[in-house]
């Protein structure tokens, strides 16, 4: 662990100007560290600009400070020093941001431990359960307020990055600096009315179609695989899009038994979306970049092309190889 | 708050044969806590008795100690001291339970706001996030050895009776006792996946097939209630049971601009049981108790006979009355 925040808390103090900015398609925890930091720099009345070449999506609209993010650097001055939060790699911070060069000081403050230690200054720690952990001890180590809004950031990264303290980044810090930032003024039951129970309806009608094609697959597999499809009729039928499909493969997953949940998106005929969740040991993103897909051990994602019937097959075929020779070590 | 287990590890210390017990129809914080506190006394070298009339229910058969616990008192010698665990009333301890008798000093630890100090000592806090939180800080002022097994059961409780830390009740100390437990041994990945990953695949169809029904009511209520249907014929297409209709209500609930959300099932023809869940201020179980039914505020619970159109329209022409009284005020 080496979260060594010292040069870190320096530049804060000498900088005027900041960018915060995190990876291209944000979700919880990128949001979350993201508009936390703003927040914070800004109770140090720094001028700050919270940069997202992509939309907030849904449901992390709510968040304080939110409709602060700008999604253009067009005409924006030289920073003296800029945050990037959650973001492995440099090429995912997105074109615009590449191109504009006027970044100042890159800060990189992140866990995954694929991180390649792009900054200028690093502090990647892949045992912090979320960007948004690193970010709540940056702001402790450098004395700065957490004000119950920066504490809302926070927690809602750190919820959503440990899938509600069910992943194994569920770690006892986790846990603590979660009880620390409701201490703080983060509220565990609003926030999760607005994370947790405001999705769209016409989501939860493409769920009853999604979970009507649920099969176990027991040829060779003897119900360790379990698929579900999402065709282009059942989202045209309800008038969902693709981003409702969002979080279905765990429903795939989350039965006795299966191992690997499999959800086969269709993007046009002929070419399926493929995402797959594992439980334990199995390592699907091999699977996946056998596809020239590619993700982490628990959960990957590949493009297949072919017919339901043959991509499926491709799928499973793929899956009953790496199961079994998992089964025979 | 009054936590006074002072009295309570005087009784610890002078007893020797114990029983522990929750009330019937288990969850989880009921079974952890009972499991926990049992395994913690057993380490002590006390003579413990795990007591549920109930079967443990799934999923928490997992749980260290559960096969342990005893479904029948007859032929139990007399006890010193019984504990009874996340129970609110005497008469929820079970009819075999109270025609015992030989409870020996009844010893009451629980966390519901309805709670009616039935016991001979009483340690009775509402503002505890479950039973278990109150076991562990029994466990910790009795200077009981907390083992990874004791651990993972007081994880249980807190987890699930916080809603994965989703319910008002997820507080600091919640958090922070938590975090204790997963440093003391309990493993949220192994738990999640035993908990909510480890579903019957009928679950998951007959799931599908109830959000196929999912109505939003727009007379006079703007989407602000909607319904889900499960029904005989689609429970037995699947070979599914009552038990696994459970918290599929939720689903109707977490839909955007929902209030409240409403499951009828069919119990047989022209009976209908109905779950209301409320996400707010609005106070279901008055409109529970309207039909002999109760429950709590967000949580309530009824039965109602007709036909299932007539049924749905009594529940939700009553519901229209709350909603209209409650934004008149």
């Amino acid at each position: 662990m080496t979260r060594k925040f010292a040069p870190v808390v320096e530049k804060i103090k000498q900088g005027k100007r900041f960018m915060v900015i995190s990876h291209v398609n944000p979700e919880g925890d990128a949001v979350g560290s993201l508009l936390g930091l703003a927040s914070a720099l800004r109770t140090l009345g720094k001028d700050v600009v919270a940069y997202s070449a992509d939309l907030i999506p849904d449901p992390f609209g709510f968040l304080p400070g939110a409709d602060t993010v700008v999604r253009s650097l067009e005409g924006e001055a030289p920073f003296d020093v800029t945050f990037a939060v959650d973001c492995g790699q440099l090429s995912r911070l997105g074109h615009e941001f590449l191109a504009f060069e006027k970044w100042g000081i890159l800060i990189n403050i992140d866990h995954h431990v694929s991180n390649d230690n792009f900054g200028d200054i690093n502090v990647v720690d892949p045992e912090a359960s979320a960007a948004a952990e690193l970010v709540f001890d940056l702001l402790k180590e450098a004395g700065i307020n957490i004000t119950p809004d920066i504490a809302t950031n926070l927690y809602v990264g750190i919820h959503t990055d440990t899938g509600s303290f069910r992943y194994s980044s569920a770690t006892p810090e986790s846990l603590e600096k979660a009880g620390e930032l409701v201490r703080l003024g983060a509220d565990p039951r609003k926030i999760a009315v607005r994370v947790y129970e405001s999705y769209p309806a016409k989501k939860l009608k493409l769920l009853g179609k999604v979970l009507n094609t649920l099969e176990l697959v027991r040829d060779g597999l003897d119900g360790k695989v379990a698929t579900v499809v999402a065709s282009q009729d059942m989202m045209e039928s309800v008038g969902a899009g693709k981003g409702d499909v969002d979080g279905f493969v765990n429903y795939a997953r989350s039965i006795e038994g299966v191992e690997v949940g499999v959800l086969l998106r269709e993007c046009s005929p002929r070419d399926y979306k493929i995402s797959l969740r594992s439980k334990g040991d199995i390592d699907v993103s091999s699977v996946a970049q056998s596809f020239g897909g590619g993700g982490h051990k628990n959960a990957a994602g590949c493009n297949v092309q072919g017919t339901l019937e043959e991509v499926k097959k491709k799928v499973i075929d793929a899956l009953r190889d790496k199961i079994s020779t998992k089964e025979k070590l």
